[in-house]
């Protein structure tokens, strides 16, 4: 076997950068990591900041003087011309390259037609599925904050009033906005960023289950509230939903939220490391099944039933793996941390999801968000 | 000459897709534009809000019906078997795919490799370049709100005591991180989203132009502030810096700040249809060499001088083309949207940079930023 390197090309809003280097670098930048160690390849902009915070064990090096050897030596100092430079010193010839998928293309183009070896690794860093306890710190430190949010629009829901076909707070209509923006202030005062917004939706618009919400929150309905933010100091998401009423809930979506409920917890039942994420998806779905509902019957523009995978890996990313859905390949690993989120879905009676964050253990799941699941709200 | 199309797989968190479908889609999907329109792909959980708010013009096509063929096939529903279906029908053998360097490298591999003729553009949409006029009003609105947070921090600097080697603002230690904090605050009471971060820096920190900044605030030295957030509604950015000193800059300081702010001006006077990107940084960078400080010199471990570009494109990216830098290349066109922002740093002087944003005229440039530059703050 002959000499292999990783090699990446992206800014830390690429998550395999983040994870490599352990910081925030704003800009696109070089990192190799071979037999001799981590280097990333920074300019003056951002080295001072880098060597202060990035991971211990990468190495700082300076991009100017690369940059200035490829200017006088006629390459002008583009990327490519950079990134054949730097892989003729940390990645030469007979050197594999396990790249990114996210590697700009262009590149790769251009490094191959120099004779470069890249080879997609997908996942490009397999070690990522597997949290040390740090991260799984950083993902419940997450969750906890993320519950704020929750118990923030239940006071909401609690405090207001049922006014013919709309809900009144403070006076004003209550609104999937209104609703948005209280829960995305007690985020961003806990120093939380909502980089994939939040999910706040009832009636029609929860039987979308990507829905962002909009408009009048209804009494009497389902209201789907999806918050998956992402800690601004540590880069780890959380991924929790709950499905409130306010009001009266139909018997159907009651009866939905049960099995819901129950599906939830044939999941967190089903989970343990050796177990194959369809096998858990399975389980759920048999529950739902058994509760006389459908679950992976969908139609191109209706949404009846339990239409989407039980839950996905989380971490530097809102969706990586491992995966857990009817076509999901693979196997559930101690230290995976995944989410475990049933839903249903009826044109009439609109969505029920719920949502928790569990930690893949030996022998079973350790649960990571903790807040309860009422579906009435008084 | 043959067919051609553009094929593109992405989340709206790629500028280009979002730029395609005019709406946010949390996870990535195909897009196809050929002779016969645009095409987005879409899975049961997203095209119903698709078509309520993607742009006018973009077919929502379900992809479910796709998947199913594909297994059905016995080829799977990977995004590669999808992408293979989609092309055979929406861009058959023989049309030239136009792709963005950020397709997936893997797909771009398993395509060619069945035959497929990709070509990356880069830029993939050069028309994102030229902004229309609703484009601009956004820019100007997400300017607008930035400018509050500007307010807000010369506000609290107003309030600020100073108490030594420190400020004190409502009796606790003023540092970057309870500046960002509020600033923080008004932008997303303003439906501002910081997607990559804040910085508000001083002392030594200031002199590395892209060090977030922490820590004590620092009297008498200069506090830089770059602040780039986007519209949550629309995406678009804005980017606009301002520095100050609470308290009696040092005279080099001073002579720093007149400096920047003349080379500011001449930026803004050499701004025009036609001119190059690489001399109206010329034209900035001799305000500062004539002001007895470098440009251009940059060393790989110190910042001294004018060590940037002039500025960048700005849009639904906070860095894109065109850019205005010593090794720049293009020329500006009317309708570009540029920041302006000649910057000086000096490890013992600190950092001094302004920005502003303006639009390319024929004639000139208008400004789309509008706050005041002043240095000191009493």
């Amino acid at each position: 076997m002959g000499r292999m390197a990783r090699f990446h090309y992206a800014s830390t809003k690429d998550a395999d950068m983040r994870y490599l280097v352990g910081t925030a670098v704003a800009d696109p930048f070089f990192c190799v990591e071979n037999g001799e160690g981590a280097f990333a390849f920074l300019s003056v902009l951002e080295i001072g900041s880098f060597r202060e915070h990035g991971k211990k064990g990468v190495t700082a090096v300076p991009l100017e003087p690369l940059m200035e050897k490829a200017r006088a030596a006629g390459a002008g100092a583009s990327p490519h011309a950079l990134a054949k430079r730097i892989l003729a010193r940390y990645g030469p010839p007979g050197t594999d390259l396990s790249v990114s998928a996210h590697l700009p293309l262009d590149m790769a183009d251009a490094l191959r037609a120099d004779g470069a070896r890249l080879r997609v690794a997908d996942p490009f860093l397999p070690e990522r599925a597997v949290k040390s306890p740090e991260e799984v710190a950083a993902i419940r430190e997450s969750c906890a904050r993320t519950a704020l949010a929750f118990l923030r629009i239940e006071e909401i829901l609690r405090e207001s009033a049922i006014d013919g076909a709309a809900l009144r707070w403070k006076g004003e209509p209550l609104t999937s906005e209104r609703l948005k923006r209280e829960a995305g202030r007690v985020l961003f005062d806990a120093d939380m960023e909502n980089a994939d917004g939040i999910i706040i939706s009832s009636g029609a618009h929860a039987a979308m289950p990507h829905h962002a919400g909009e408009g009048l929150v209804r009494p009497h309905a389902t209201i789907v509230c999806d918050i998956f933010p992402r800690s601004v100091r540590t880069g780890y998401f959380a991924d929790m939903t709950r499905t409130y009423v306010k009001g009266e809930p139909s018997e159907t979506a009651a009866r939905m939220y049960a099995a819901v409920a129950a599906a939830q917890d044939a999941g967190f039942a089903a989970i343990r490391a050796g177990v194959e994420g369809k096998d858990a998806h399975q389980a759920a779905a048999a529950v739902i099944r058994d509760s006389g509902f459908g679950a992976g019957e969908a139609t191109p523009d209706s949404v009846p039933g339990f239409i989407h995978g039980l839950g996905h890996g989380l971490g530097l990313e809102v969706h990586e793996p491992p995966r857990m859905g009817a076509h999901a390949s693979g196997t559930l690993t101690a230290g995976n941390v995944v989410t475990v989120e049933p839903g249903l879905y009826h044109p009439e009676h609109g969505g029920v999801r719920i949502e928790d964050v569990v930690l893949v253990t030996e022998d079973g799941c350790e649960k990571l968000s903790e807040h309860p699941r009422e579906l009435v709200i008084a």
